[in-house]
């Protein structure tokens, strides 16, 4: 039921990420720590936050005005800094199963704990992730 | 920048709307009202919640000795609600933007909200949406 996902680190570059996310078309990254280990998820919304700029953020209304080329300016302002700095201050939890759970198991697990994402793990490994719509691909089974 | 999406209606079946998460591999689906505007948004894992049994929501530890095979259970308890039924009692807010605005415009509006996801708005119609990750995308650029 597990399936790979991009992983990035506290210390991935937050242009890295964003470029990951894009790509992938992801609404969340798992982030690990420097052991591994599943460490938060980082929202694509998170990220949006931060290629705006902060006078934008207080006068929303200035946003009309601006340049629709804010490429290199969002490019230079995710490239300065790491996953660390852009995760909310209060980090998403991330919810772990393992690899043996059976689906009605992770169901509960992601339904207690309102999470859209959690992380596999074969013991101190993680091998993966399982996403809310694939838990109901599994649970629905095929049609 | 908008992209399509499928659409519920508060009146769609759970197990419809259930399905087309699992098989687009949605995050969440945008409900609209009676009317085609937007109402909000239902999270995937919004729907896990109710294919887990209230017993095991209750006992979690119930849940290893289930069987595995929940899917006719599970096909069962959605197909017998509608999409109104399963939203949450506080509907996430919806987002909307027009179909003129600016990368930076959607970006604030998202931002502020921090919302993975808004509606775009041609007039009355809606057009379509923008993920938080389609806004990274063109905010981004080409790389």
């Amino acid at each position: 039921m597990a399936e790979n996902a991009p992983l990035v680190s506290l210390n991935t570059s937050a242009l890295e990420a964003a470029r990951l996310l894009a790509t992938h078309r992801l609404s969340g990254l798992v982030v690990i720590d420097e052991r591994g280990q599943p460490d938060s998820v980082l929202p694509a919304s998170q990220v949006v936050r931060f290629i705006v700029p902060g006078y934008v953020q207080d006068d929303p209304s200035l946003a009309r005005v601006l340049s629709e080329s804010m490429s290199d300016q969002a490019a230079e302002t995710l490239g300065s800094r790491r996953v660390s700095d852009v995760l909310p201050l209060e980090r998403p939890e991330l919810c772990v199963v393992r690899h043996d759970d059976t689906v009605i198991e992770v169901a509960a697990i992601m339904a207690r704990l309102r999470s859209p994402l959690v992380a596999v793990m074969r013991g101190a490994d993680m091998i993966g992730v399982i996403s809310a719509s694939r838990l109901l691909k599994f649970a629905l089974g095929p049609r």
